[in-house]
């Protein structure tokens, strides 16, 4: 089959609910599920995990924690409240990857460089918790086109600065194409992530033009964009990364489709353009 | 009055003819020019050469020339020729800055490393051509979101990275507030683009949120978006740069509004953001 190291991200069936993305997932012969966590609440973390293991699947990460770039006591308070929840959560559901998107500025704060800082320092926090509960805080670079109001991690050199300061059990990056493979610096970066074993997650999808309306809805479908996934999976390959390939998309054209032909497609794309380069 | 540095790039004020531009700006107290090659061609570069010096302003750059990513034999000649083209107008207009934009992927082609070989290598055959003529090739790092369809120079190190192989009077780069305010590494490559001798522009505009269905006209007046022109603009002032800051805005609102109010808020904000921190 070659499909042993695919995973679904529930995000790219996004009409489905858990029960539905569990037995779609098993119907394709994808044996792993990325999983947000307003789908697993929508049923309890404990029944989530019971839905994914009773199928025989696995969990390749939850997303998302993160937000964690408020500059007040009771924001700051919040964010370590929630992200300790999905450590929990996290661990429960029996990954070791919480993906964090680490937040944008606050409302009307142009202080880029102090929102990054606070990144900082709320990860040390929280770093010895998600260790001792076996779990990573996998820092994910987004596309810069949403540094003000997404995440403040723009590339993945940032994203391992800011986890070189902490064990490579507590703290990793994922590497996402759509938001990484604009960057020139990219090869290197990559190379340096698993030289220092912080890749904890490979996420493909494409880069589509133009942009939508809503520019979070720009992800694609792999092969529909702009981007290279022969030499991006071979450099995360070349590390030696043997763990999972997630694919998330948030796509207005791929949401409208039926699920199942979702997974047809997307595991007939991770057979062409991805599984040859891993 | 302060404005001694302020330029005003004609795309701020679309709906003006270059007499318009030229005469707005003279009205304003704003001494320099920033032209775009169109509008220059409306009246020919002789008398817009006349336009301006008669005005008594000066031209701060001509943009744009670039377009650099052709694979084919056909589209390198072209490209080659409308940039010595583009060079020789610059001449004529005096200013030694040619902004380029360098183009993105050709269609159906996602060799991202391939177009920025190629760029380098179109540059190799500029870069005496442009020094000949006392005019600079001025990089421009887009931002990221513009990779695959405008500029496969997505940093600022990568444009210095690509410079760095001829004369500084040859190739140069600019630093837009709105193409690099994102970059964790900015501070550091606006000090090394100081200290290798290669500003030859600074531009300001704000980055809108939220990005508007036309991504290319997320360009906002100063002090509408979220960047922080204080920090930049120290940067930028800390390597002795002495040069104009040019104001270049892609935006609908700013378009259909009133050009005599545009140029008179680009002043104040001009004077509340930028001037205190040159």
């Amino acid at each position: 089959m070659g499909l042993e190291r695919l995973s679904l991200n529930t995000k790219t069936t996004n009409s489905w609910t858990l029960a539905d993305a569990v037995d779609g997932a098993a119907r394709a012969g994808i044996p792993a599920l990325g999983l947000w966590r307003d789908r697993v609440q929508e049923v309890g973390v404990e029944k989530a995990t019971k839905l994914v293991r009773d199928a025989g699947l696995r969990v390749s990460s939850l997303c998302r924690g993160g937000f964690l770039t408020a500059s007040d006591p009771a924001g700051i308070a919040a964010a370590l409240e929630d992200n300790k929840r999905a450590v929990e959560e996290a661990a429960t559901l029996g990954t070791d990857a919480l993906v964090m998107v680490v937040g944008g500025l606050p409302e009307g704060d142009v202080d880029l460089a102090g929102a990054r800082e606070r990144v900082a320092e709320r990860l040390a926090e929280l770093a010895p918790y998600a260790q001792a509960a076996g779990v990573k805080l996998v820092l994910e670079a987004l596309h810069p086109m949403y540094v003000a109001d997404r995440a403040v991690i723009s590339t993945l050199g940032q994203a391992l600065d800011l986890a070189a300061p902490h064990p490579v059990d507590a703290v990793a990056v994922v590497v996402d194409t759509f938001h990484v493979f604009w960057d020139p610096d990219l090869a290197a970066q990559v190379s340096r992530a698993g030289a220092e074993g912080r890749i904890a997650s490979y996420q493909v999808c494409d880069f589509n033009l133009p942009i939508p309306a809503d520019a979070l809805l720009a992800r694609g479908m792999m092969g529909d964009g702009v981007i290279d996934f022969a030499s991006i999976t071979r450099m995360v390959a070349g590390t030696g990364y043997a763990g999972d390939v997630e694919v998330e998309i948030f796509n207005e054209a791929v949401w409208a489709s039926d699920p199942d032909e979702v997974l047809a497609t997307m595991a007939q794309r991770y057979r062409d353009l991805v599984l040859p380069h891993l």
